[in-house]
Protein backbone atom coordinates (compact mmCIF):
# COMPACT_ATOMS: atom_id res chain seq x y z
CA UNK A 1 0.00 0.00 0.00
CA UNK A 2 0.05 2.26 -1.72
CA UNK A 3 0.83 1.14 -4.96
CA UNK A 4 1.32 3.55 -7.87
CA UNK A 5 1.63 2.71 -11.78
CA UNK A 6 2.88 5.60 -14.01
CA UNK A 7 2.18 5.10 -17.76
CA UNK A 8 3.96 7.51 -19.14
CA UNK A 9 5.37 8.22 -22.83
CA UNK A 10 8.95 7.09 -23.76
CA UNK A 11 11.23 9.41 -22.70
CA UNK A 12 9.83 12.39 -20.55
CA UNK A 13 11.54 11.24 -17.39
CA UNK A 14 14.97 10.58 -16.86
CA UNK A 15 16.03 8.06 -14.40
CA UNK A 16 16.49 11.13 -11.76
CA UNK A 17 12.75 12.39 -12.38
CA UNK A 18 12.11 9.08 -11.41
CA UNK A 19 13.92 9.13 -8.19
CA UNK A 20 13.03 12.55 -7.43
CA UNK A 21 9.17 11.65 -8.40
CA UNK A 22 9.12 8.62 -6.50
CA UNK A 23 10.42 10.75 -3.18
CA UNK A 24 8.11 13.42 -3.48
CA UNK A 25 5.04 10.56 -3.31
CA UNK A 26 6.80 8.40 -0.63
CA UNK A 27 6.98 11.62 1.30
CA UNK A 28 2.86 12.49 1.00
CA UNK A 29 2.05 8.83 3.42
CA UNK A 30 5.57 8.84 5.44
CA UNK A 31 4.08 11.04 8.22
CA UNK A 32 1.63 8.32 9.00
CA UNK A 33 3.07 5.02 7.24
CA UNK A 34 6.19 3.17 7.32
CA UNK A 35 8.41 4.31 4.40
CA UNK A 36 8.18 0.90 2.78
CA UNK A 37 4.75 0.98 1.84
CA UNK A 38 5.21 3.01 -0.23
CA UNK A 39 5.75 1.27 -3.99
CA UNK A 40 5.84 2.94 -7.33
CA UNK A 41 6.45 1.47 -10.65
CA UNK A 42 6.84 3.44 -13.63
CA UNK A 43 6.37 2.01 -17.28
CA UNK A 44 6.88 3.81 -20.79
CA UNK A 45 4.02 2.94 -22.88
CA UNK A 46 5.05 3.77 -26.68
CA UNK A 47 2.38 6.28 -28.40
CA UNK A 48 1.22 3.15 -31.21
CA UNK A 49 -0.01 1.57 -27.62
CA UNK A 50 -1.41 4.12 -25.82
CA UNK A 51 -4.25 5.76 -26.70
CA UNK A 52 -6.21 8.94 -25.10
CA UNK A 53 -9.50 9.38 -26.76
CA UNK A 54 -8.87 7.28 -29.35
CA UNK A 55 -6.21 8.63 -30.66
CA UNK A 56 -2.29 8.06 -29.68
CA UNK A 57 -0.56 10.26 -27.16
CA UNK A 58 2.90 11.05 -26.76
CA UNK A 59 2.03 13.90 -24.26
CA UNK A 60 -0.04 11.91 -22.00
CA UNK A 61 0.77 10.31 -18.25
CA UNK A 62 -1.36 7.98 -16.93
CA UNK A 63 -1.51 7.06 -13.01
CA UNK A 64 -3.02 4.48 -11.20
CA UNK A 65 -3.21 4.04 -7.18
CA UNK A 66 -4.27 1.61 -5.13
CA UNK A 67 -4.52 2.65 -1.32
CA UNK A 68 -4.61 -0.43 0.96
CA UNK A 69 -3.57 0.72 4.75
CA UNK A 70 -6.04 3.48 4.91
CA UNK A 71 -9.23 4.56 3.32
CA UNK A 72 -10.17 8.49 3.25
CA UNK A 73 -13.69 8.88 5.53
CA UNK A 74 -15.06 11.90 4.15
CA UNK A 75 -15.18 13.89 0.55
CA UNK A 76 -13.32 16.62 2.50
CA UNK A 77 -10.47 14.14 3.12
CA UNK A 78 -10.69 12.67 -0.39
CA UNK A 79 -10.62 16.33 -2.25
CA UNK A 80 -7.42 16.93 -0.13
CA UNK A 81 -5.34 13.90 -0.76
CA UNK A 82 -6.20 14.52 -4.39
CA UNK A 83 -5.17 18.12 -4.14
CA UNK A 84 -2.23 16.85 -2.43
CA UNK A 85 -1.31 14.74 -4.82
CA UNK A 86 -1.74 17.43 -7.43
CA UNK A 87 0.97 19.28 -5.90
CA UNK A 88 3.58 16.75 -5.73
CA UNK A 89 2.53 15.50 -9.56
CA UNK A 90 2.68 19.24 -11.14
CA UNK A 91 6.47 19.87 -11.41
CA UNK A 92 6.79 16.31 -13.13
CA UNK A 93 4.18 16.67 -15.69
CA UNK A 94 1.97 20.23 -15.51
CA UNK A 95 5.34 22.26 -15.84
CA UNK A 96 6.79 20.62 -18.43
CA UNK A 97 3.24 20.62 -20.90
CA UNK A 98 2.33 16.84 -20.63
CA UNK A 99 -1.18 15.82 -19.89
CA UNK A 100 -2.38 13.92 -17.20
CA UNK A 101 -4.85 11.65 -14.98
CA UNK A 102 -4.67 10.28 -11.83
CA UNK A 103 -7.42 7.61 -9.97
CA UNK A 104 -7.10 6.13 -6.91
CA UNK A 105 -8.62 2.37 -5.78
CA UNK A 106 -9.65 1.95 -1.99
CA UNK A 107 -9.06 -2.38 -1.53
CA UNK A 108 -9.20 -4.35 1.85
CA UNK A 109 -7.15 -4.01 4.82
CA UNK A 110 -7.51 -7.97 5.02
CA UNK A 111 -6.55 -8.84 1.90
CA UNK A 112 -2.89 -7.95 1.92
CA UNK A 113 0.43 -8.98 3.22
CA UNK A 114 3.86 -7.92 3.33
CA UNK A 115 7.05 -10.28 2.96
CA UNK A 116 5.06 -12.49 4.83
CA UNK A 117 3.33 -10.70 7.67
CA UNK A 118 -0.44 -9.26 7.56
CA UNK A 119 0.64 -5.68 8.19
CA UNK A 120 -0.36 -4.09 11.88
CA UNK A 121 -3.17 -2.18 12.08
CA UNK A 122 -3.44 1.54 12.04
CA UNK A 123 -1.85 3.18 14.72
CA UNK A 124 -0.88 -0.12 16.51
CA UNK A 125 2.81 -0.57 18.29
CA UNK A 126 3.46 -2.41 15.94
CA UNK A 127 2.62 -0.43 12.84
CA UNK A 128 4.80 2.24 15.06
CA UNK A 129 7.94 0.12 15.11
CA UNK A 130 7.95 -1.20 11.35
CA UNK A 131 7.45 2.79 10.51
CA UNK A 132 10.96 3.73 12.90
CA UNK A 133 12.65 0.71 11.62
CA UNK A 134 11.30 1.07 7.58
CA UNK A 135 11.18 -2.39 7.56
CA UNK A 136 8.40 -5.19 8.40
CA UNK A 137 8.90 -7.53 11.96
CA UNK A 138 6.86 -9.62 13.38
CA UNK A 139 4.03 -8.56 14.34
CA UNK A 140 1.49 -9.65 17.62
CA UNK A 141 -1.99 -11.24 16.48
CA UNK A 142 -4.48 -9.26 15.15
CA UNK A 143 -8.00 -8.39 16.58
CA UNK A 144 -10.25 -8.88 14.34
CA UNK A 145 -12.06 -5.67 14.12
CA UNK A 146 -15.29 -6.21 11.50
CA UNK B 1 -12.17 6.79 -16.62
CA UNK B 2 -12.60 4.70 -18.12
CA UNK B 3 -8.82 3.37 -17.94
CA UNK B 4 -8.43 -0.36 -20.06
CA UNK B 5 -5.67 -1.92 -19.67
CA UNK B 6 -4.99 -4.97 -22.56
CA UNK B 7 -2.62 -8.04 -22.34
CA UNK B 8 -2.20 -9.07 -25.24
CA UNK B 9 0.42 -12.04 -27.39
CA UNK B 10 3.38 -10.38 -28.99
CA UNK B 11 2.25 -9.36 -32.71
CA UNK B 12 -1.44 -10.16 -32.87
CA UNK B 13 -2.02 -6.52 -32.75
CA UNK B 14 -1.02 -3.99 -35.77
CA UNK B 15 -0.80 -0.68 -35.51
CA UNK B 16 -3.81 0.07 -37.16
CA UNK B 17 -5.68 -2.89 -34.75
CA UNK B 18 -4.81 -1.11 -31.84
CA UNK B 19 -5.93 2.39 -33.46
CA UNK B 20 -9.45 0.86 -34.49
CA UNK B 21 -10.24 -0.86 -31.17
CA UNK B 22 -9.08 1.67 -29.20
CA UNK B 23 -11.57 3.65 -31.48
CA UNK B 24 -14.51 1.29 -31.17
CA UNK B 25 -13.70 1.71 -27.08
CA UNK B 26 -13.80 5.60 -26.87
CA UNK B 27 -17.14 5.63 -28.97
CA UNK B 28 -18.73 3.16 -26.26
CA UNK B 29 -18.64 6.17 -24.38
CA UNK B 30 -18.77 9.31 -26.10
CA UNK B 31 -22.33 9.26 -26.32
CA UNK B 32 -22.04 10.17 -22.36
CA UNK B 33 -18.72 11.23 -21.64
CA UNK B 34 -15.88 13.48 -23.02
CA UNK B 35 -13.45 11.25 -25.24
CA UNK B 36 -10.16 12.51 -23.38
CA UNK B 37 -11.39 10.17 -20.37
CA UNK B 38 -11.47 7.14 -22.32
CA UNK B 39 -7.75 6.00 -21.76
CA UNK B 40 -5.95 2.43 -23.60
CA UNK B 41 -2.91 0.88 -23.01
CA UNK B 42 -1.79 -2.02 -25.11
CA UNK B 43 0.92 -4.39 -23.39
CA UNK B 44 2.69 -7.04 -25.38
CA UNK B 45 3.27 -9.78 -23.35
CA UNK B 46 5.68 -13.32 -24.18
CA UNK B 47 4.38 -16.56 -24.01
CA UNK B 48 6.38 -17.30 -21.45
CA UNK B 49 5.39 -14.23 -18.90
CA UNK B 50 2.13 -14.63 -19.40
CA UNK B 51 0.03 -18.35 -18.28
CA UNK B 52 -4.02 -19.03 -18.42
CA UNK B 53 -5.20 -22.08 -16.06
CA UNK B 54 -0.93 -22.65 -15.26
CA UNK B 55 -0.10 -22.75 -18.56
CA UNK B 56 2.34 -20.63 -21.24
CA UNK B 57 -0.28 -18.80 -23.84
CA UNK B 58 0.25 -17.27 -26.99
CA UNK B 59 -3.80 -17.22 -28.19
CA UNK B 60 -5.10 -15.12 -24.91
CA UNK B 61 -6.29 -11.70 -24.67
CA UNK B 62 -6.42 -10.16 -21.09
CA UNK B 63 -8.43 -7.15 -20.30
CA UNK B 64 -8.37 -5.28 -17.04
CA UNK B 65 -11.43 -2.25 -17.16
CA UNK B 66 -11.21 0.58 -14.61
CA UNK B 67 -14.34 2.42 -14.33
CA UNK B 68 -14.57 5.81 -12.94
CA UNK B 69 -16.84 8.53 -13.96
CA UNK B 70 -20.43 6.33 -13.82
CA UNK B 71 -20.99 3.56 -12.24
CA UNK B 72 -23.84 1.38 -13.55
CA UNK B 73 -26.52 1.21 -11.10
CA UNK B 74 -28.38 -1.84 -11.93
CA UNK B 75 -27.63 -5.69 -13.12
CA UNK B 76 -29.38 -5.14 -16.64
CA UNK B 77 -27.51 -2.37 -17.14
CA UNK B 78 -24.51 -4.21 -16.17
CA UNK B 79 -24.78 -7.64 -18.24
CA UNK B 80 -26.19 -5.10 -21.45
CA UNK B 81 -22.74 -3.19 -21.20
CA UNK B 82 -20.71 -6.14 -21.28
CA UNK B 83 -22.56 -7.17 -23.97
CA UNK B 84 -21.61 -3.98 -25.62
CA UNK B 85 -18.11 -4.51 -24.82
CA UNK B 86 -17.98 -7.89 -26.23
CA UNK B 87 -19.53 -7.07 -29.72
CA UNK B 88 -16.57 -4.16 -29.79
CA UNK B 89 -13.49 -6.69 -28.91
CA UNK B 90 -15.22 -9.44 -31.68
CA UNK B 91 -13.37 -8.66 -34.79
CA UNK B 92 -10.60 -8.01 -32.46
CA UNK B 93 -10.40 -11.11 -30.90
CA UNK B 94 -12.97 -13.92 -31.83
CA UNK B 95 -12.52 -13.56 -35.27
CA UNK B 96 -9.27 -14.13 -35.53
CA UNK B 97 -9.66 -17.12 -32.83
CA UNK B 98 -8.02 -15.35 -29.71
CA UNK B 99 -9.38 -16.22 -26.35
CA UNK B 100 -10.14 -13.87 -24.47
CA UNK B 101 -11.14 -12.63 -20.76
CA UNK B 102 -12.45 -8.95 -19.44
CA UNK B 103 -13.55 -7.58 -16.32
CA UNK B 104 -14.31 -4.32 -14.79
CA UNK B 105 -13.91 -2.40 -11.82
CA UNK B 106 -15.73 -0.15 -10.30
CA UNK B 107 -13.69 3.34 -8.37
CA UNK B 108 -14.47 6.52 -6.67
CA UNK B 109 -15.44 9.37 -8.62
CA UNK B 110 -13.89 11.40 -5.44
CA UNK B 111 -10.65 10.01 -5.76
CA UNK B 112 -9.64 11.16 -9.47
CA UNK B 113 -8.17 14.33 -10.57
CA UNK B 114 -7.79 15.12 -14.94
CA UNK B 115 -4.93 17.54 -15.31
CA UNK B 116 -5.09 19.26 -11.83
CA UNK B 117 -8.95 18.84 -11.98
CA UNK B 118 -11.54 17.13 -9.90
CA UNK B 119 -13.94 16.28 -12.77
CA UNK B 120 -17.10 17.69 -13.42
CA UNK B 121 -20.54 15.62 -11.53
CA UNK B 122 -22.09 13.68 -14.22
CA UNK B 123 -24.94 15.89 -15.79
CA UNK B 124 -23.32 18.73 -14.95
CA UNK B 125 -22.82 21.99 -17.88
CA UNK B 126 -18.92 21.86 -16.86
CA UNK B 127 -19.27 18.12 -18.19
CA UNK B 128 -20.79 19.02 -20.92
CA UNK B 129 -18.46 21.31 -22.00
CA UNK B 130 -16.05 19.09 -21.27
CA UNK B 131 -17.47 16.90 -23.89
CA UNK B 132 -17.93 19.55 -26.43
CA UNK B 133 -14.33 20.88 -26.29
CA UNK B 134 -13.10 17.68 -25.60
CA UNK B 135 -10.25 18.84 -23.27
CA UNK B 136 -10.11 19.62 -19.37
CA UNK B 137 -11.33 23.46 -18.10
CA UNK B 138 -11.55 25.33 -14.97
CA UNK B 139 -14.89 23.84 -13.44
CA UNK B 140 -16.86 25.50 -11.11
CA UNK B 141 -17.32 24.48 -7.11
CA UNK B 142 -18.53 20.76 -6.75
CA UNK B 143 -21.21 20.60 -4.59
CA UNK B 144 -20.69 17.36 -1.90
CA UNK B 145 -23.21 15.04 -2.92
CA UNK B 146 -22.07 12.18 -0.72
CA UNK C 1 -10.82 -14.10 -12.54
CA UNK C 2 -8.57 -14.26 -10.62
CA UNK C 3 -5.68 -12.01 -12.24
CA UNK C 4 -2.00 -11.95 -11.38
CA UNK C 5 -0.07 -9.36 -12.23
CA UNK C 6 3.73 -9.96 -11.21
CA UNK C 7 5.79 -6.83 -11.09
CA UNK C 8 9.42 -8.29 -10.45
CA UNK C 9 13.26 -7.51 -10.84
CA UNK C 10 15.09 -8.06 -14.09
CA UNK C 11 16.60 -11.46 -14.17
CA UNK C 12 14.95 -13.11 -11.08
CA UNK C 13 12.51 -15.77 -12.40
CA UNK C 14 13.94 -18.23 -15.27
CA UNK C 15 11.16 -19.56 -16.96
CA UNK C 16 10.63 -22.37 -15.15
CA UNK C 17 10.31 -20.22 -12.28
CA UNK C 18 7.43 -18.55 -13.85
CA UNK C 19 5.96 -21.96 -14.97
CA UNK C 20 6.22 -23.38 -11.38
CA UNK C 21 4.50 -20.76 -9.45
CA UNK C 22 1.87 -20.18 -12.25
CA UNK C 23 0.84 -23.90 -11.61
CA UNK C 24 0.91 -23.24 -7.93
CA UNK C 25 -1.35 -20.48 -8.04
CA UNK C 26 -3.74 -22.00 -10.06
CA UNK C 27 -3.80 -24.75 -7.67
CA UNK C 28 -5.04 -22.73 -4.63
CA UNK C 29 -7.86 -21.85 -7.19
CA UNK C 30 -8.78 -25.43 -9.00
CA UNK C 31 -10.27 -27.54 -6.33
CA UNK C 32 -13.27 -24.37 -6.90
CA UNK C 33 -12.77 -23.11 -10.26
CA UNK C 34 -12.23 -23.85 -13.31
CA UNK C 35 -8.16 -23.55 -14.40
CA UNK C 36 -9.02 -21.36 -16.78
CA UNK C 37 -10.15 -18.37 -14.95
CA UNK C 38 -6.37 -18.45 -13.45
CA UNK C 39 -4.13 -15.56 -15.25
CA UNK C 40 -0.75 -14.72 -14.36
CA UNK C 41 1.25 -12.42 -16.14
CA UNK C 42 4.82 -11.46 -15.31
CA UNK C 43 6.47 -8.21 -15.64
CA UNK C 44 10.06 -7.30 -15.45
CA UNK C 45 10.49 -3.82 -14.09
CA UNK C 46 14.13 -1.92 -14.27
CA UNK C 47 15.53 -1.31 -10.69
CA UNK C 48 15.35 2.80 -12.16
CA UNK C 49 11.81 2.42 -13.16
CA UNK C 50 10.84 0.41 -9.51
CA UNK C 51 10.88 2.43 -6.16
CA UNK C 52 10.25 1.12 -2.79
CA UNK C 53 10.09 3.75 -0.07
CA UNK C 54 11.54 6.02 -2.29
CA UNK C 55 14.02 3.75 -3.19
CA UNK C 56 15.25 1.96 -6.40
CA UNK C 57 14.54 -1.83 -5.98
CA UNK C 58 16.37 -4.77 -7.37
CA UNK C 59 14.77 -7.36 -4.64
CA UNK C 60 11.26 -6.62 -4.52
CA UNK C 61 8.31 -8.56 -5.79
CA UNK C 62 5.25 -6.92 -6.32
CA UNK C 63 1.65 -8.69 -6.68
CA UNK C 64 -1.18 -7.61 -7.56
CA UNK C 65 -4.46 -9.63 -7.98
CA UNK C 66 -7.87 -8.87 -8.65
CA UNK C 67 -10.72 -11.40 -7.65
CA UNK C 68 -13.75 -11.89 -9.48
CA UNK C 69 -15.40 -15.33 -9.48
CA UNK C 70 -15.56 -15.18 -5.68
CA UNK C 71 -15.40 -13.13 -2.75
CA UNK C 72 -14.23 -13.65 0.67
CA UNK C 73 -16.95 -13.63 3.30
CA UNK C 74 -15.34 -13.39 6.78
CA UNK C 75 -12.21 -11.92 8.11
CA UNK C 76 -11.38 -15.45 8.95
CA UNK C 77 -11.21 -16.40 5.46
CA UNK C 78 -9.34 -13.81 4.46
CA UNK C 79 -7.07 -14.25 6.68
CA UNK C 80 -6.57 -17.77 5.95
CA UNK C 81 -6.33 -17.23 1.83
CA UNK C 82 -3.66 -14.74 2.39
CA UNK C 83 -1.81 -17.50 4.65
CA UNK C 84 -1.96 -19.59 1.79
CA UNK C 85 -0.64 -17.48 -0.88
CA UNK C 86 1.97 -16.62 0.77
CA UNK C 87 2.88 -20.40 1.27
CA UNK C 88 2.72 -20.83 -2.38
CA UNK C 89 5.22 -17.59 -2.90
CA UNK C 90 7.67 -18.46 -0.11
CA UNK C 91 10.11 -20.67 -2.21
CA UNK C 92 10.01 -18.08 -5.34
CA UNK C 93 10.87 -15.17 -2.74
CA UNK C 94 11.50 -15.67 0.57
CA UNK C 95 13.82 -18.72 0.39
CA UNK C 96 15.70 -16.61 -2.00
CA UNK C 97 16.33 -12.99 -0.14
CA UNK C 98 13.70 -11.56 -2.11
CA UNK C 99 11.68 -8.97 -0.66
CA UNK C 100 7.60 -8.94 -1.47
CA UNK C 101 4.08 -7.71 -1.18
CA UNK C 102 0.62 -9.08 -2.32
CA UNK C 103 -2.76 -7.31 -2.34
CA UNK C 104 -5.64 -8.32 -3.28
CA UNK C 105 -8.61 -6.44 -4.82
CA UNK C 106 -12.32 -7.95 -5.37
CA UNK C 107 -14.24 -6.68 -8.27
CA UNK C 108 -18.05 -7.39 -9.94
CA UNK C 109 -18.96 -10.65 -10.83
CA UNK C 110 -21.52 -8.87 -13.05
CA UNK C 111 -19.06 -6.64 -14.74
CA UNK C 112 -16.81 -9.58 -16.06
CA UNK C 113 -16.91 -12.07 -19.51
CA UNK C 114 -14.79 -14.69 -20.54
CA UNK C 115 -14.77 -15.44 -24.66
CA UNK C 116 -17.99 -13.59 -24.80
CA UNK C 117 -19.84 -15.93 -22.06
CA UNK C 118 -21.02 -14.27 -18.81
CA UNK C 119 -19.24 -16.90 -16.09
CA UNK C 120 -22.15 -19.04 -14.65
CA UNK C 121 -22.77 -18.37 -10.95
CA UNK C 122 -20.75 -20.41 -7.97
CA UNK C 123 -21.96 -24.01 -7.78
CA UNK C 124 -24.30 -24.21 -10.90
CA UNK C 125 -23.82 -26.98 -13.29
CA UNK C 126 -22.92 -24.59 -15.70
CA UNK C 127 -19.76 -23.83 -13.85
CA UNK C 128 -18.92 -27.46 -12.99
CA UNK C 129 -19.27 -27.85 -16.63
CA UNK C 130 -16.59 -25.35 -17.62
CA UNK C 131 -14.60 -26.65 -14.63
CA UNK C 132 -14.11 -30.19 -16.16
CA UNK C 133 -13.42 -29.58 -19.80
CA UNK C 134 -11.63 -26.48 -18.75
CA UNK C 135 -13.05 -24.22 -21.35
CA UNK C 136 -15.72 -21.89 -21.76
CA UNK C 137 -18.72 -23.21 -23.38
CA UNK C 138 -22.83 -21.60 -23.67
CA UNK C 139 -24.04 -21.18 -20.31
CA UNK C 140 -27.96 -21.01 -19.50
CA UNK C 141 -29.72 -18.03 -18.05
CA UNK C 142 -28.73 -16.58 -15.09
CA UNK C 143 -31.13 -15.63 -13.11
CA UNK C 144 -30.14 -12.22 -11.42
CA UNK C 145 -29.46 -12.67 -7.60
CA UNK C 146 -28.70 -9.36 -6.53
Amino acid sequence: MPLWKIYHPVGVFSREDKQGLSEAITAIYARNLPKFYVGVVFQEVAADSFFIGGEPTGDFVRIWVDHIARTMPTPEIRAKFIEMVDAVLAPYVRDRGLRWECHIDETSYELWSIHGYRPPLPGTEDEKRWRAENRPSPVGPREVTA
